[in-house]
């Protein structure tokens, strides 16, 4: 698979576990990933989730509108940018975010709204 | 320093140079960069300059909303997202935009408008 097709096979599982079923996520972050949320770091799978989990909503539906990918480092590494919509459960206009992943050996990511 | 320092004095940097001197950004990317712009990617550093300094605009000025930082790899490599307003000349609304810089030995960027 070229690494475009992985990239966004990647952000598709990323999105439909943070939607369908958020502590799934910790399958995909190790003890040394780091989460930056509006800012906010995180460090390690438990406690990114733990940060996820708690965010002031519970349903909602990310909608990708790009995926941009990069090679990074040698062992077949990605740096990905994604950019999207995040439509809240009973919220009439959906929020604009960003979201870099970058993946090597560990996957850490950062996320900001618009 | 502290990593958002450096950051921070990297950013304001590589948009001072784009608002002011566009050629100069030469001096920050090597061979080995990646810039993905809008969703195309350009390799090396003489590229790269020449698609920035062939978008369709010549004066504007880089707002910085928002940079984020996070450590990347063993030395001293950084991932730092950016959020912003652009705002080009002669245009009444500023466009928005977000930047992801990854800066190892190489130095390589995406951009994205909204």
């Amino acid at each position: 698979m070229d690494p475009d097709t992985v990239a966004k096979a990647f952000v598709e599982h990323y999105y439909n576990l943070f939607d369908m079923n958020r502590v799934g996520l910790a399958s995909l972050y190790q003890d040394a990933s780091m989460l930056t949320f509006e800012g906010q770091k995180t460090q390690g799978s438990q406690n990114i989730v733990a940060k996820l989990t708690a965010l002031p909503f519970q349903q909602c539906k990310h909608h990708i509108t790009t995926v941009d990918c990069q090679p990074s480092g040698p062992a077949g590494g990605m740096l990905v940018f994604v950019s999207g919509n995040l439509q809240l459960s009973g919220e009439q206009h959906a929020l604009k975010f960003s979201q870099v992943f970058l993946k090597s050996s560990i996957l850490s990511s950062m996320t900001m709204w618009h």
